[in-house]
């Protein structure tokens, strides 16, 4: 088959692999249907993800259909069409107990595409099957729910429910991407009084505002001041990090209120300066985590309803032959415009035009 | 009368200064009966708290008797014993209503010695008295109940109820300085599985392990891989910052597991790195805050009826007048072996021997 392999930093390439086969009984074989890149695994190419070994098939956001099982999976079978999420997940461990299966110690976790090959290819290898891959309800397009394989439950997992968004807060969301949108998108389920996006590019703030942003902010022109102007001087109920660099973080940490919270989303490769010195005294929470994917079978049957709108998103669509051509894309975005790339099933050429 | 006025970084001395008398209806003149020093003091002292003003006097905990209370104060009278909390609270502001009284926007918060004159005198005026003293209840000694003033409120709901401490945890305190202390006494109100203290002082460590800490660890000698050894590999659930350096908050960030929560008690001068490039995937929170004291009348009835064992932190007692020898002995606590230093009332020579 075909695979999508990482090379070492700044290589990878489109090309022959051995096809997957069952190695455990709580294994399953999907063929890809529809595929994406994560911002993630423009990180790993750039080598911050140390622990990804060469040769490893990138990807941990897919949807497809379930070719082979091992003799112990027990929810899905042969010809199923299944959601692939980022997480997989023993279900004994102390932490899959506690929900906190990103934390799983046994084989789960976030492994797909980082310790073991990943879901750019024709077919992957999904472990602990029953608890990692979740049945899609007809009424979803392969296309809405790859979006929930990652984005969608970590903004709102580590987004929003960390940083508890509540009826009337004022939030704002640092970063405009593929996660802040998302971000954006499910801070509006608890009905704040209003959203602020920061970013710096301005085709993504105009996303920003055409997806919930009740105001947007260039990073340059003192979004803190702001949000200090709309909050009495306060500041911000939750301000949430969908960047991953340290100016980002801190930025967030001077835009909270007094008992306010900061919910980090974003990857970080470097450490941040804590403002203790103004902190200690303020009554701050500050989460950090990595998505669970608990939230995602409630996604799934929001978007089943048509209650969460994940379409805004994807700005270009490929075949999934097209891989190198939609990394380039997708890696200069600020080019091209790109939010999320899907590649797979329906093979258009490029559909750029986000529906409003 | 006499107070211990604050002269500017390095320069204090115990004074003649006016007597304070009423400003405003809602205020109340209290005698003070016994007062303790705190280590913010000595931070004021070191130049650290740059917005106290020369010429006040210092000190937020104490208890006395009401001599004069002005014409809207309703809930105390001349004559009352009363704790004087180092949060006083207008209660009517938006933070007051949400029980954040040390974030009061309307002349409450921590001002006694800090933005009016505080309680290190023989006479404070207390502002807000209505919510700012507590009526003691005949049970309670002076010397216990003065600890209510700011420690126990502080290390319970900064340390303990931040940090969400809960039967079968594993605690990390860093710092067994009087803070350090109180949160080990009131994290042990929740039944945890083990209390580790960590210090640099055998003294300290000594007290924390007579107080309850299960284990103690010299913070040069490896306290994060005691940590780990304890807890197969993964970490405290809750760990409290009770010192206020750098160093310390870093190591309490590499102490706690997947999951943990760091709870920041400490008062800070200079930022410190915070490791997101580590933490991000970690799902940790980490908590800062003020003390609000609303948990001061639990903490007093537990008193009365014998359930908080506050008396272990005393460990020299001097008359009121004596308050420059006493900052001495406070200050040097490496040598003295100082913890908690009271003043007034029965003016003891020095009263060293901890009670066990």
């Amino acid at each position: 088959m075909k695979g999508f392999v990482f090379h070492g930093p700044g290589q990878a390439s489109w090309q022959d692999v051995p096809d997957p086969g069952i190695k455990e009984p709580t294994d399953a074989i999907v063929q890809v249907g529809v595929v994406t890149i994560c911002g993630t695994d423009l990180h790993i190419l750039k080598g911050d993800v140390p622990e990804v070994p060469p040769g490893t098939v990138l990807g941990h956001e897919a949807v497809g259909e379930v070719v082979e099982v091992g003799s112990d999976v027990r929810t899905v079978r042969p010809g199923d069409r299944v959601l692939m999420s980022c997480i997989t997940s023993c279900g004994r461990c102390r932490f899959c107990r506690e929900q906190r299966y990103g934390q799983c110690r046994d084989g789960g976790g976030w492994i797909l595409g980082r310790l073991i090959d990943g879901t750019q290819a024709e077919y992957v290898r999904v472990p602990h099957a029953d608890l990692s891959v979740h049945t899609l309800p007809g009424a979803v397009r392969s296309e809405d729910a790859v979006l929930l394989a990652d984005i969608f439950p970590t903004s709102y997992e580590v987004g929003v429910l960390n940083g508890q968004v509540r009826p009337g807060d004022t939030v704002v969301v640092v970063g405009a991407g593929p996660i802040g949108l998302a971000a954006i998108v499910t801070a509006r389920l608890f009905s704040p009084e209003r959203i602020i996006a920061v970013d710096l590019a301005p085709a993504r703030l105009e996303a920003a505002h055409r997806i919930g942003a009740d105001a947007v902010a260039d990073v340059r022109e003192a979004p803190a001041q702001l949000v200090a102007d709309l909050t009495d001087g306060l500041g911000a109920d939750v301000v949430m990090e969908a960047v991953g660099v340290p100016d980002s973080f801190e930025l967030c940490t001077r835009m909270v209120r007094p008992g306010g919270r900061v919910a980090n989303i974003g990857v970080h490769g470097r450490p941040a300066t804590l403002h203790l010195e103004d902190l200690w005294i303020k009554d701050v929470t500050i989460t950090t985590g990595l998505v669970d994917t608990y939230s995602t079978p409630t996604l799934l049957r929001m978007t089943a309803a048509g209650r969460l709108p994940t379409g805004h998103l994807v700005t270009h669509a490929f075949a999934l032959g097209q891989m190198e051509e939609a990394y380039d894309v997708f890696a200069n975005a600020a080019e091209t415009g790109a939010l999320k790339v899907v590649l797979g099933e329906e093979p258009h050429a490029q559909v750029a035009v986000p529906t409003d």
